[in-house]
């Protein structure tokens, strides 16, 4: 099965880049829910292409259409159906590598996994495109999430070497966590915007890319939501998460780091703050055996380079089985971890959604 | 759900650390799989405690008991269930933290999630004990993917700021990939292994811990295996892997190393070798667009340190709502990441079979 | 979780009665697939109302317009999804009871299990008008079951008191199994047929409805498929096929016939039929420990007459809590079974394809 | 998949008939939940074979062992396993059915299905023996119930052509409900046992067998569970009741009767009784919509005779191909249905205790 995903909220995405539409169905939301359409615009408009010179020119519109679950702007119960309609495609560009696999891309593994009937154009199902619907199913269990008294937030940690101040994963705020969403750049410092735009404007200059880290957050979770084994906070959240494309690794609390240090340093001394347990320090990143302790809910997600970039690269035919040569043409974005932003909020906030109810 | 997993294979674990028994219910094997004990028993063996002073004295036969899905040694198509009975616990060393909550441990997590009812004694259900059914199930996995030509491996790659040598993802070959778990300890060269046992032995002496990154691979996977999406290879191993205790961060490939250099250098070029399409580097550890590209599956696991140590901590009464201070007696290994190495193979194996069958 | 289903082939349906469309994703078809869209329209043309004094008189075109996961009417191995788009309904028939319960329909239990907040016009999402995408979905397995040597089939067996000859189980033919689907009236014989709808002329004239059994026979599917226990052949039809609104009763092969008579009357002896094995009876209906036979799969479903009737019934003001009467207005089948025909063949389909798969 | 089932409440059943032991591991209780260990004794004896002459005389104690997941009898949470070890097998009976397929059995079906590996000592995986784990699993799921105010009850209202009383779907009592489970034979009435018990015994010295109808109610459950669609209470239900061996039908309410009478009749008029909302009558067996209503949850479930009968019978050796004669020795009930009845009960009690979680 490739693109649906949950038990008690289960969510199916559909379309290809260049077909008519694209969408998703969300079914398990609870009744009675209404939805802030103009806050869910302003959500997913954060994932949207052609803002500026940091993301694909390819405008889109990406206005939803919502043929059921809702009734006057409020959840019913039954499946909510979200279609995007597809404009603005230039299939054209893609016609000169029918065949020709492009480095860091799906389209020789997608080759042979569907037996060369997938639809190839600007990347079919394997699109980034694809992650709308899943910004747009995000956005609503974002919406019920921040009802719940739980706050989603993330921010463009590292991109290329340049690094943004991190979450302070013990103080960690409301407004320090919505910060960089409001922000034009998705930076919670502005010094950080500035050199990762440098950094994203030298290499779309030098028809190259760069890769980023997306640090995510989420404040007001209950403590004692999660199942310990295959159940954890850890295993929901990576099996949604590694569903974006181009993300290749991802750590909770101190992740990678934690195997550098020893064990005083990494455990978290458990103190009483009046009435609630809570942690001096935050390394286990809010999660411990799978289940939340009420202490914020910190993670990082690792994203690769574009990897169409316009330099050519060394490649094959993957139907003639050649050698060849490709400069990849089209429009794309220097630096998808960019937008891959809310793409993050909107996984984990799909995934504690479903943790939740 | 906590404790089970799949879809075509289906695991399903259970039992306490210190309850009667613990095992598994292994689920979907095809039938005619003749099961090499001997084998079986190497491979668990890897995970068994009490070998050194690398981890803990607590020491057990581990002799799995069948009691379904074989019959002279060979699967029959119905679920074999395994199991191991406890034997050689102390419960006595858990008496007084009754309700202390141990640093890095789901002592009070799992108070919550289970409304004070979970059998704490040794962890309960969510001791490391309870990766010795895991690694028995994988241990099967493993022996159904060699008859199928795909090897799985791992070693320790770091323990605390020691480093083995890397698998070389380009290159990499069956010796190598199984060298680590011939030796005995999980290195790939010996020097390693001195420096890396020093380590813990210093760490074990200041009466603290150490963490560490295990190094997984895999060859032989025919390519084109895998789903876009939720379904894709890097979905199917997280949401096993974060299953096993301790494991705090992933990555595939080149993985967060990813986020830091440019697209040109990331991609990694196709080029025919006679008739297979292969890659000149493997940035994409073996999988792009969440399906197999052929080329060597690579991934690292991060392991924070043993949470268990017997230096005094600070901590809270989870019952009674008051601070307090804790040194953990019991028998714990010093650097979990050591025996993790044949859980995480066991892990992958189970996933690999799954996306295999 | 309501309206999704499957494992390998996953299918999720969404829409309301009355909302602005209806439709389905169907997730995990193989790619290389073409639809036959002439046939399809045939099939699902079959279950749409309007046709003749049987039905309903409301019309609806119920052409899909598929959005994704076909290339030039090839699946692509990506979802497929289709919407129908909400013609021609006329929600004022429906405001007068807004919480006047209709009995026999789930309009106070979707109440309750909604909390209010469900669509109730047209029955919303509980409206056998959400059958027109299952039609849909089955029709696409019912070709891919037919290329691979498998056809389904069903008539009207009961309608009411009347009764058409039976399946012969043991020596079904193609022609005979599909027969009543190339007929105007789902029946095998123009007797029937004649005494069948003078039975349902009766009831819509006397303002009342009436009920009737589904006889469905599947062809071709080979020996050996299908698991133990609650994977069997039985639970998987079962799961899908109570999904049909109004379908109260299931029973395969000789099913509740099977508890009046002995066991060696039931039994049915195996033969040798050249190379095959065959059974000389079919009490079995083509399972036997919820495995296919090779013989000849038969099921029958028994739906109840349709609940909205013109004659005037007690029932309860669910809001007001009150005593209260009811005329229901609106158009409707007087024997919903009729039109539940080409429902069945899809639901078993839909099964078959997942099983086979 | 075989022998695992559900979502939030998940069992897996393992085991065959003449292996090393039989078992379940049932995890998603909650914890806290005390078991009663002589109830669950009480019900489990009422499938144990070995009492009377209508049952098999193979004896077994079938004393639970419990692995896992109690605390002092009370439930941690985390999954709970227990084994049954056989004990009292014969194997030498079923030597020389090596490859004689037994006309109504799984025998050949399950050669196909498991390409010969499947262990046919007894039936096996598919022996009726497997219903004894479930039996265990539907006892503490009861109990849970019960708890919760729902009581499940059956009874066997049709053995052959001797009939029980029905329950009344609009009165039933609890004492009703539970009568049949307190008496030495399944029936309401004394009358019925007596003739049922002579149908039996005459069937038993013509070396015959005969089928029977197990009714099944459940009262107290709250209205308004289940889900519309695939979701159902009756898709719940029958996904898991079809995994009885032998179970053939399934019914609902007025199930296969309905499709005889006309709406008017069939449809249950609602009133107020008090605050309540209630129906006249209830053909719809507690079930509108998928979702329960408040009404009396009753359903039937139709068991063909046994299939092993001693009378010689037509067959094929699957492995020779050629035809063959089997006289089918060792020892079965002559009506397997008496012992279904608590399966039957076990089985609503898993379902519905998953609908409630």
């Amino acid at each position: 099965m490739s693109s649906e995903w949950g038990k008690k909220l289960h969510i199916s995405i559909f379309g290809e880049s260049h077909g008519e539409g694209i969408g998703m169905v969300l079914d398990g939301l609870p009744p009675g829910e209404a939805i802030d359409f103009e806050e869910l615009r302003r959500f997913t408009s954060r994932r949207a292409p052609g803002k500026d010179k940091t993301s694909t020119p390819r405008r889109e519109t990406d206005k939803p259409h919502f043929l059921s679950g809702l009734l006057e702007g409020v959840t019913t119960g039954a499946p909510v159906c979200a279609i995007l309609l597809n404009e603005n495609t230039r299939s054209g560009d893609y016609q000169k590598m029918q065949s020709l696999a492009r480095p860091g891309h799906a389209d020789y593994t997608g080759f042979l996994r569907y037996k060369g009937y997938n639809d190839i154009r600007g990347g079919g199902h394997f699109s980034g495109r694809l992650t709308a619907p899943l910004v747009l199913a995000g956005g609503i269990a974002r919406q019920l999430l921040a009802r719940r008294g739980v706050t989603v937030g993330a921010h463009l940690l590292c991109c290329g070497a340049e690094r943004d101040r991190p979450f302070d994963p013990v103080s960690l705020t409301e407004r320090e966590l919505l910060l960089a969403g409001e922000r034009p750049f998705p930076t919670l410092s502005e010094e950080s915007e500035r050199r990762m735009r440098e950094t994203i404007e030298k290499a779309r200059l030098s028809l190259d890319s760069v890769g980023g880290i997306v640090e995510c957050g989420a404040l007001g979770l209950p403590a004692g939501i999660g199942d310990p084994m295959f159940g954890g906070v850890e295993n929901v959240l990576s099996s949604l998460l590694f569903g974006i494309p181009a993300l290749k690794g991802l750590e909770f609390g101190e992740g990678f780091g934690a195997a550098l240090i020893s064990g005083s340093e990494n455990n978290d001394p458990f103190y009483m703050d009046g009435e609630t347990v809570r942690t001096r320090t935050n390394h286990h990143g809010g999660i411990l055996g799978g289940i939340t302790s009420g202490m914020p809910l910190v993670l990082r997600a690792a994203f690769k380079p574009t990897p169409s970039i316009a330099r050519e690269q060394q490649t094959v035919d993957y139907r003639a089985k050649t050698d060849a040569l490709l400069s990849v043409q089209g429009r794309h974005d220097p630096c998808l971890a960019v937008r891959a932003v809310p793409c993050v909020e909107a996984a984990v906030s799909l995934g504690l959604l479903e943790l939740l109810l």
